[in-house]
């Protein structure tokens, strides 16, 4: 038989999703399961934007313009002004999630072979996106004991190749929670803009930050304005997942032009979610901080919950809604698997997301995994009593 | 400043789209554009569809699984069985659009460098889909002396070399409008079968064929089951161009493998579009007749009105909404400016797609222009009038 592509051989499951199979034979065994493994909020979606869909009122549903709908980027355009961001509807390209942003921007930047530099461990789909457009991409660990923080320039400087063409940073953090501080991104900046080096920001959970600095987003650098792409999404901000509605950012004309020319072959995102989308600045203020009190206090449930686990250890993220437990485990997938397979309390188990999977660097994170506090705090409380006892019948196995 | 990727540098503007800037242009001066150059329907959605995208009632648009809304994929595998074609469920990836599943197929496939064999004039944006995966996309010409009817097998055979690995057609076809014989089909797939090729099969289109044969799908040869892999959408099919959903469909396990590895790092298509098209199947079997039955007629009113005009030759399509038509003009994409920048008939004009787009084969199709008729009949009458009088103002300039 022919052979699948080399590439498309190579490709992985996503290490979020790739133990759903498990988890449906354990529902189907009447086990009701905590997912703590996917950033799926459960936080309601504004009611304009449910409103508008309801009004949509075209009996075509026709193609929305390849770049974005009109109004959709003008109202993209004042969020960011409201940020105190110098953006203009031009500088935006409405992608279709901000994943579509991301494969979009790494075929723009990257010849095959060229490097892109990011920090261990990183979300996991860059992976597959870079992949896909034959980027080879390295990390720079970070660690649980410093709290995921960037790595010092020293460190940083050392990893950069003559190949290094872009380093990528996702600030908020997914799958540390970790924000960097305006000092680190200050340093960062430079040293890109010194280096010549594209700067690719992933700032998707910038409106969830519960304690130290706010989110400093790096549209805000004008010095490296044609070296900096953001890439930004609407799934999470306003818990619109399934609306599949993202952003490519940028003051580079050359990068917006060739993501124009992707976004015309793929013809345009959804009609009717970017028009409900565009009426999204109309939700109030007060929308965000109800949201992020919420966020903060499940992820302080979250943390004590774990800490009173024996053997387990913690960061401590500003923000975002993930973080990661090292357990006292030598395999968290095989954990994580037993989990879904063998255990169960009261008929019920916790889902987590192996956080190997998250590492680029083979071999770290083994004993790791990373939860997203996107469930109701008394049901993170009964989560981490899940992973207490299944830690305890796991090390009791036959 | 530091230089996007070679790749990026290559891309070429969508020839369907890249005179838009030029339409507004006349548009803001008050001049009214048959637009003829885009295959947006003017035919109504389905009203099922427009009345449950109202009925969503979730609170919050969660992230649809990757591989597609089981209910949808159901009914789309019962949409096949109803032609006869043995498809489940499990042989489905939903896509956002067929525009996705071309992409992805493009990288399963083939490795940097291999080569897919098409036929020319074809889809425009293949070749931007085959670039962004640095696959070799090469053409065997068709002609519209012989309706654009694929070549015979030998003269194919010829142009299959040690590094081509699929055969991709269109059937019927983007932008020819041919469909092509169960006869030259047949031999089309046991040469595939002999020469273990792949087989990329689009069929957008397969409702609409108007004359001669009914389009055949190549999901129907049971002994090229594992070669095959067809791209289909809902866009054109329902008129749901905006709903932004399509799907791969194959037998082969290996390729849908490889497609929801990719889909999971995308996350997922639209929930709300999933949901509402997942009704689509209550669509009684007369809207296709009717729309069929005017699509006809617009066919025969633009053929009619093309032939009158003098030096114009014109293709005679069986199915898709679009047509070639090779006009007295040395090159039709100056034509298509002029009539954009330059003429005016009681301040209206037409826009057309510069048919050299449509061909790989470089410096075929310089004088013809690809006529999409998704508009009315008399809308279409008074556009070959334009054309008409716009050709003379053509060749009476100064």
């Amino acid at each position: 038989m022919i052979k699948l592509s080399d590439r498309a051989l190579e490709l992985q499951f996503s290490p979020i999703r790739k133990l759903m199979p498990e988890a449906t034979k354990a529902k189907e065994r009447g086990i009701k399961i905590y997912h703590l493994n996917i950033g799926q909020p459960d936080i309601e979606s504004p009611k304009i934007f449910l409103q508008k869909v309801k009004e949509f009122d075209e009996k075509v549903v026709v193609y929305e313009k390849s770049e974005g709908n009109s109004l959709l980027r003008s109202s993209l355009a004042e969020y960011y002004q409201r940020l105190d961001l110098n953006i203009k509807s031009e500088d935006i390209v409405v992608t279709t999630g901000g994943s579509e942003g991301l494969w979009m921007i790494f075929f723009i930047l990257f010849n095959s072979g060229d490097e892109c530099l990011t920090f261990d461990p990183t979300y996991t789909n860059y992976l597959t996106f870079s992949k896909l457009n034959g980027v080879n991409l390295r990390a720079v660990p970070t660690t649980l004991a410093d709290n995921f923080n960037l790595p010092s320039m020293e460190i940083i400087k050392q990893a950069v190749t003559k190949k290094t063409k872009a380093i990528l940073i996702t600030n908020p953090s997914n799958p540390t929670g970790a924000v960097y501080s305006k000092k680190l991104l200050d340093e960062l900046v430079e040293f890109c803009v010194r280096n010549n080096l594209y700067i690719i920001s992933d700032e998707t959970y910038r409106e969830f930050v519960y304690s130290g600095p706010k989110a400093v987003s790096l549209l805000s650098y004008k010095q490296a304005e044609k070296l900096t792409v953001v890439v930004d999404s609407l799934s999470k901000r306003y818990s619109l997942c399934g609306a599949r509605l993202g952003m490519l950012v940028s003051k580079n004309k050359e990068i917006l032009e060739a993501a124009n020319k992707i976004a015309q072959a793929r013809l345009a995102s959804g009609t009717i979610e970017q028009y409900a989308a565009s009426f999204l600045l109309e939700v109030e203020p007060n929308y965000f901080e109800t949201i992020k009190r919420e966020y903060q206090h499940r992820r302080d449930v979250l943390i004590k919950g774990l800490e009173k686990i024996k053997g387990v250890k913690v960061s401590h993220p500003d923000g975002a809604f993930y973080l990661i437990a090292e357990l006292p485990v030598k395999s968290a997938e095989d954990f994580c698997l037993f989990l879904l397979k063998e255990f169960e309390d009261k008929k019920e188990t916790v889902m987590l997301a192996p956080a190997e999977g998250f590492y680029i660097t083979p071999g770290l994170g083994k004993s790791q995994v990373r939860i997203a506090y996107v469930i109701e705090s008394k049901a993170l409380e009964r989560a981490c009593e899940l992973i207490s006892k299944g830690l305890t019948a796991y090390h009791n196995r036959a």
